[in-house]
């Protein structure tokens, strides 16, 4: 039997708000077994990057990340962020360690090409770019690694890479050594319907569908994507859920068929 | 017979000079044996303080670390810094992990008392706050440890510390089970005398002696008495040297007597 890695993640809008954050990690510190957990944190990197005088450029709707953006991302992400969560993690008794990409190579990604749009320092993610023998290893040895959403080339290059992206790879990546479960944390019941309901189960299928229709639309369609594309990989269990739902059995499942 | 452990600090003018940082990190990354880096960051998170309208409260000629303080001291020090070191040594085939004390509670500090003087979210740290255990565990599966000078209290509170203190304290920690070597590195080529030829060797009644005289002062002060707290603690050599010549038998080498 393959042991049991529970990935968590969290985005901005939790990341931002004390109390709620303080009540997930300690939900997230009682999760049995190996776990990891992947943050984003948005909304605070612009707030840093706007008082810095760091323009945010956008093109064609996206952001893109340029040598200061890199540079706040990194202290953001990597640093405020994810130190905080180390140590509230370690106040529950929770052997965090946090880690980006470039830390044992854990994750090299790709700079993205600049044709036909330039993005900047950003790094696109594989399968086969995830260090997993590393992974377990820290694993094993009792480490519950934090995982801040910025990557490395392997040359020396930073590279800024989507939250819910790692997630997906991480547990895809993780699918041969063990049963993952891979939880999409935010400030919602789950995926809501058009009248505002949680939809408690979606198949791929209904996924498109949603889509088309408009009823599904913005930062869930990547969510929602990237929690497909770790199915398709044969992780056990994708769920889009509530931050504060993390142990019970709420929210959205995605299925595979 | 013990390992050996080779433990460098690099400070705040080394990290803000790119060619010469990379020229560093190539020697480090070339040094034989397991390994540590120990680093501060002083000059950059005063710039990134003073774009942020982060006030720099400095009392009795001690900078104060107020909650903005640490934050940004963080953001630098334990992100941007941390792991723009970790990226180039990863390029030179070093295999670097960069942590913070709050990282599987590798170095548990305690918050200043607040009198006489409330120097803020700073953290001291000794030797019993080492997690010796996990330290060990992290050089043998071959992680290169790069720490940022950012402490917690076990209790979910990040503190700031002194950079050369850090690395006078792991050095002592590890003397029961390595062979320890400690290299502060810095951009002179030694301590100087009041000549400004570099001393080659110093023992502690010498470091008193040009104390009084004035010819050793500011920030050299600290620096070799944390070097001297370490020889007294039975590091095996510790040295004052220049960057550049960390490969090198060059500088000034501490005696216990």
């Amino acid at each position: 039997m393959k042991p049991s890695v529970s990935i968590a993640k969290i985005g901005g809008h939790l990341i931002n708000q004390d109390e709620e954050l303080k009540s997930f990690l300690k939900s997230f510190a009682e999760l049995e077994g190996l776990k990891i957990l992947v943050h984003g944190g948005g909304r605070s990197a612009s707030e840093i990057s706007s008082k810095l005088g760091v323009k945010v450029n956008m093109l064609e709707g996206r952001r893109v990340t340029t040598e200061s953006a890199l540079e706040v991302a990194t202290m953001v992400y990597a640093g405020s962020i994810n130190k905080k969560i180390v140590s509230l993690l370690q106040a529950f008794q929770c052997d965090a360690l946090g880690v980006c990409g470039a830390d044992l190579n854990l994750l090299v990604s790709k700079k993205r090409p600049i044709d036909p749009i330039d993005y900047g320092f950003v790094g696109d993610v594989e399968i086969e770019g995830v260090n997993t023998q590393r992974l377990e290893q820290l694993l094993n040895i009792g480490a519950v690694l934090v995982f801040s959403a910025i990557t490395h080339d392997g040359l020396g290059q930073l590279l800024n890479t989507n939250a819910d992206t790692i997630a997906s790879i991480l547990a895809s990546a993780m699918v041969p050594h063990f049963d993952v479960s891979l939880y999409y944390c935010f400030e919602q019941e789950g995926v809501l319907d058009g009248a505002g309901n949680v939809i408690k189960s979606m198949t791929k299928n209904q996924f498109h569908a949603g889509k088309d229709a408009g009823s599904i639309r913005d930062g869930m369609i990547p969510k929602l994507s990237n929690g497909f594309g770790a199915i398709a990989s044969g992780v056990k269990e994708v769920w889009v859920k509530k931050a504060s739902d993390l142990g019970r059995v709420n929210g959205t499942k995605l299925l595979s068929n």
